[in-house]
């Protein structure tokens, strides 16, 4: 992997760039759709491609449960399976077992968890989460880290630093030791919670390692906007300006915006295509959700901004209706939308940096999306 | 609406023609997607038009209750709130009346019946329904009937004939004094459940209203094939030549066959995309069900015969793991795929009627659908 910064914004630290892997070449800042497990869910391949997704994401832990490794291996890895041939970037797990696994305990080597679905014991450590990512055959893999929950004692997210920082160094040796590195890079993950301290120490030490890239993990997990926004701000100074940096599972809009000004390239979110199922939309004037009953003889299009297949062919009214009916119709013509929403505010986010308009870019949406029309 | 039949089978009835509307030719014999709601489940408009159908049907029934005519009239139709602009078809609402609906009761003008939905009491007469298709828009609207259950006596059976024959002297009268005709025609629809005589009967007294088409009602709803294929080619010697033939809710790929072979044109089913919903696959080596852990390594397509987006670009084992974790694209895949096995099936059914080797195509059909993979 090869990361090239092309423009860089004279008003912040946003930049313009690309990342090159052997699967193709992803403009950033960019923003990963969550293929979990093995699909972006409601939507086909073919339409994350005709919306024009660089690169996904998929969930390492998921994969791993189901359809299983033997399975993955003799697909010839996930691309493969998939038939996507994008940038693929995976997780480590460690998200999911911390946060799904019924029962799960740390040791220094790992962390063993049952599996959500059938309770059978597994465990996880640097080691197997990248042998795993080697079979999957991600360009861009994730060590294991030990993400704190907010909100948490400044003990724990000490706890969770040292453990994060541990792994890290094993998941190097093994790296550098087994992987075709050029094929597959190795993303750092910094932990540390809403503590400064605990933020500059994990970074420092991980920058030690010389990671390729750098993960901001253990944000927007709960903590007050203002504690995104003040970490996010403080780690700009410390990680190293030439390297990818990745906001992990974020977000909103004015998170993203907020993020890509401090600097931050790479980003992953299941929250366009989740709160597409559940009805609600992202627009040019704000979200709404097309449960409401002022939508039901609305014959105008979600976003009449919008380009997507969707806004040009369908209108509130029939959306309204298909989705109150339940069918799943609806729910892939939401995703479809949202992506294509996401996808078209991080062509105006990068067209804007290159352009040198980027900070008018800040303003017209947080004056929409800072407005009535929903939290950001 | 005008029917033409451009090719007749030399070796059975069987008959290649088109069904023009004021929306566009249709081709028979012809397979109509079911889209209940105002689309087809799981299935995008445009993955619809990919695979070629050329009319729909829709359920009055359904969209009578939601959205509702008043949405349906500001939208200015079905085909406008949809905006897909091919041949529609609705049926009268009566089946689902009948067999959905909690309270149903029957009497000389019409059905009363309850919602299945929030249990609100309404009231369908013949020319109540069609009333609300004039207001949905179809190119071919049904007309109101009662449709026997199976098994029935010969005098409940003899009932429904007589409440069917009364309800479309009505249609014929209000579709005669309120609708152009041109623009709408109206399907009687033959009863008489497994009874050649009253089957003769309801025939007889709905050709001296002389509909422009007739619909066979009443068939595939539980009797045993022998009755399927003796009143289907008992009406065959019945129903006239120069008027298009609709079996409807029918069926399997040898049901169809028996149809076309004595005369029928039309079909609807909502068989391929309902039980592609459950992993069921129709190929052109018989019907496999994908949930088997005999494809968990199955690199194969589904089908090595079908040229459709899913069988060029999925695995089975891709496929199936989909379905396993219960992805909504695994859905719309494999409904994708079976519509697109009707279609493929109808046009070589069509080819083979015109080109002569009809009767091949058959035989090809029974040896696979017969045989082992599962029945018809």
């Amino acid at each position: 992997m090869i990361f090239n910064i092309e423009h860089s914004d004279a008003g912040s630290q946003a930049r313009a760039g690309a990342i090159v892997t052997s699967r193709g070449i992803a403009k950033t800042p960019l923003f990963m759709p969550v293929a979990t497990r093995g699909t972006v869910r409601a939507l086909s391949f073919r339409e994350l491609d005709e919306i024009g997704f660089e690169m996904i994401l998929s969930n390492t832990y998921h994969l791993y449960i189901r359809p299983g490794m033997e399975v993955m291996g003799e697909a010839g890895g996930l691309n493969n399976f998939m038939n996507f041939h994008r940038p693929l970037l995976t997780d480590s797990g460690g998200f999911q077992v911390f946060s799904l696994s019924d029962l799960c305990r740390v040791f220094p080597e790992g962390v063993e968890f049952r599996s959500h679905l059938d309770g059978s014991r597994h465990f996880f450590t640097p080691e197997k989460v990248l042998d795993i990512q080697k079979v999957i055959g991600s360009d861009i893999m994730m060590v294991l880290d030990q993400c704190a929950s907010y909100p948490v004692t400044e003990e724990e997210a000490a706890g969770a630093v040292e453990k994060t920082v541990d792994w890290a160094e094993k998941s190097m040796g093994h790296w550098k030791g087994c992987f075709d590195r050029e094929k597959q890079a190795l993303f750092g993950i910094v932990q540390g919670g809403v503590f400064r301290n605990l933020r500059r120490e994990c970074a420092g030490r991980l920058m030690d390692l010389d990671f390729p890239g750098y993960a901001i993990g253990g944000l927007s997990v709960g903590e007050p906007g203002e504690a995104y926004r003040d970490i996010t701000s403080f780690l700009s100074e410390i990680l190293p300006v030439e390297k990818p940096r990745y906001m992990m599972g974020v977000g909103s809009p004015l998170e993203i915006l907020h993020a890509v000004t401090y600097g931050v390239d790479m980003f992953d979110c299941v929250m366009p295509t989740r709160i597409a199922r559940n009805g609600t939309l992202f627009t040019s004037r704000g979200r709404i959700n097309i449960k409401g009953s002022i939508y039901e003889k609305d014959f105008n299009p979600l976003d009449d901004q919008c380009l997507c297949y969707v806004c040009r062919n369908f209108s509130r009214a029939y959306l309204r209706h298909l989705f109150r009916v339940g069918e799943i119709s609806a729910l892939s013509y939401f995703t479809y939308h949202n992506l294509y929403f996401m996808k078209s505010f991080f062509n105006e986010i990068r067209e804007g940096i290159i352009s040198g308009n980027f900070s008018d870019i800040c303003k017209k949406w947080e004056s929409v999306y800072l407005s009535g029309n929903g939290k950001n």
